[in-house]
């Protein structure tokens, strides 16, 4: 069968060239007579993949050398914990709530201490990012945001004016998706599982001052979620998940043999453009996010009914499109056009939107006719 | 380059069945037109990957039914915290301390309870399993074991009468390696990268009742680490390491299509027999192990010397015996001899380290000479 038009949230689409280097080097990994899968991660051949990626990640992303990286397991979950434990020193954070991930970090935060919500679109139905009436409290240990909401389909572009409170941002859908100005977050994690490999990895990118000397909780922090301990082990205090480490870092080698993130910026705003700007158009479609808030890489969208979103996710999977169905708590339809996105995908979506826009002109908005 | 042979002692070698499969499924697992991957965990085609898989380990090792299977990332780090944050509801748990793994278990389980040393084997070198003295306090939550000691190459062959008390096991580095007796523990775990597949994942099997209504540290305890929710979401809680599943799910068919836990317990024995009756015999090697302690799967041993022991590595590689030297803390040479590694690649061995005893005769053991 041809390869679908993937537009999954994430899990999502991986370079096809990444794809087949992996599948040809699954029995022997460059005469080592193995796969990566079967090595030790004490072997200086896994040593080279993981120094590799750590640094491809560096030039891609421009990493200033006071900050550490480290590839961790848990996902964004277990980071919603980590973050507050190891760095919540003076017990007392912000949180910028834009939708369901935010909204769980802060969760999870108000277990460890005082989490205070700073501004929250939650009355609007997560349609916008929300934005900080004016500067911070300096006190606070951190601002937290999740900088793009992949359920609701919206993306910050502007970073808050914290003054000298360090932002802390989950990145995951947007990794890699764009140039990010690094030396402005005192941390960045990101689940890889959207731009740059399969999951099961969680990159982890911390200004060395905030790691300091350990977990702000101490004790109670589990061993494995200390940053300090990770960071100073370089990703191996334990055995890592080697594959995924793999993989990301032959995506981080693809992304810029492919024009690094400035022509991967370029493209997904193309992509996602033409599905906005047909979507904005239309008088079947509705879009979810307002404009001035619009992720790079999920394009969330609905029809008038939910029957009708039912009908085109199914005529989808037709057309071999899969992955357009929208997260079980918002319904409607989601189109995420990472890196890894071909546009003809998005030509093969356009094609069918429109025909399915013809044959349910009868339900069209009557405002638009 | 020929396939190695592989003794590493996790991530080890993997079968070259499934690897081949794995391959052939890179760019369109079952004709769904893409990797796994690349599929959202919320898919129909990832459900019945990890059904499949949990199903065919139910089969395998004989789980009751009234046992919960779990698949968590982080490694047996992260369950050295998840085992007294979950089931430490008296506060009070006792520790057989058999090497370094327990060790490390038993030190993380005191930042959240009393966790007493029933027994340890630390006086003699870690180079035999430790025994309880007598029925332990049955108030006690549990009562933790490493069953296999994979630095040392220790195995308790023999359960411990505990009464009442649950019995907690890692057993990592000998999980499907041979049956268990899965009814006689409260909880077993066991990271995946040595005869279950790609480092990633861990597996924990829980009797249901100890996992209760939530977990008994309650709210300090990280959302991911909890084992209530974990085990509710049927390990779909947050997005999984899906790859690592669907490998450890192929490599559970391929233990089934080759005769079982049973025929595994019969082959791996004959190997590591094999290399204990000649390191027995040898005027040059010795073994690490108390023979009434010794491992199924982690064959360690030492020559008179740690040069010697570099020079036996270094040729070892010369011969594409891979993974063979002995962990860092402890030194010498170990043999891991997993479900994967074949019968061909112990011969390889032995017969290298025949050729080296005869090579370094000068060196040998007066006594046996």
């Amino acid at each position: 069968m041809a390869r679908a038009f993937n537009f999954s949230a994430g899990p999502s689409a991986l370079p096809e060239e990444v794809l087949k280097e992996a599948a040809a080097e699954m029995l022997d990994y460059k005469g080592c007579g193995m796969s990566v899968m079967e090595m030790s991660h004490r072997s200086s051949t896994f040593q080279s993949i993981l120094d590799d990626a750590e640094q491809t990640l560096r030039r891609l992303m421009g990493i200033p050398d006071n900050y550490r990286v480290m590839f961790l397991q848990g996902g964004a979950t277990l980071q919603f914990a980590c973050v507050p434990m190891n760095l919540m020193r003076g017990r007392h954070a912000g949180y910028l709530v834009a939708g369901n991930w935010s909204k769980k970090a802060w969760q999870e935060a108000c277990k460890y201490g005082q989490a205070d919500v700073l501004a929250t679109s939650e009355p609007t139905g997560f349609d916008r990012t929300p934005h900080l009436g004016g500067m911070p409290d300096q006190s606070l240990d951190y601002v937290y945001l999740c900088q793009n909401e992949t359920v609701y389909g919206t993306m910050t572009r502007e970073l808050p004016d914290t003054g000298d409170v360090p932002i802390v941002a989950d990145v995951s859908s947007m990794f890699l998706s764009s140039p990010l100005p690094v030396e402005r977050y005192g941390l960045i994690y990101a689940g890889v599982q959207k731009n740059a490999g399969p999951a099961g990895n969680t990159v982890v990118i911390c200004r060395d001052d905030l790691i300091g000397d350990g977990p702000a909780l101490g004790d109670i922090v589990p061993t494995y979620m200390g940053y300090k301990l990770q960071a100073s082990k370089d990703s191996l205090y334990n055995t890592p998940n080697a594959w995924g480490i793999y993989m990301c870092g032959k995506v981080f080698h693809w992304i810029e043999e492919t024009g690094g993130l400035a022509a991967m910026e370029e493209r997904n705003w193309e992509k996602a453009n033409r599905l906005y700007g047909y979507i904005d158009g239309s008088s079947l479609f509705s879009p979810i996010a307002r404009p001035d808030s619009r992720s790079i890489a999920n394009v969330t969208f609905r029809c008038p009914t939910p029957e009708l979103d039912a009908e085109f996710v199914a005529g989808a999977a037709e057309r071999n499109i899969v992955g357009v169905k929208g997260h079980r708590i918002l319904g409607g339809m989601r189109a995420s056009c990472y890196n890894a996105v071909p546009a003809k995908a998005v030509d093969a979506l356009l094609d069918y939107m429109e025909d399915f826009e013809r044959a349910h002109a009868a339900d069209c908005r009557t405002d638009a006719q």
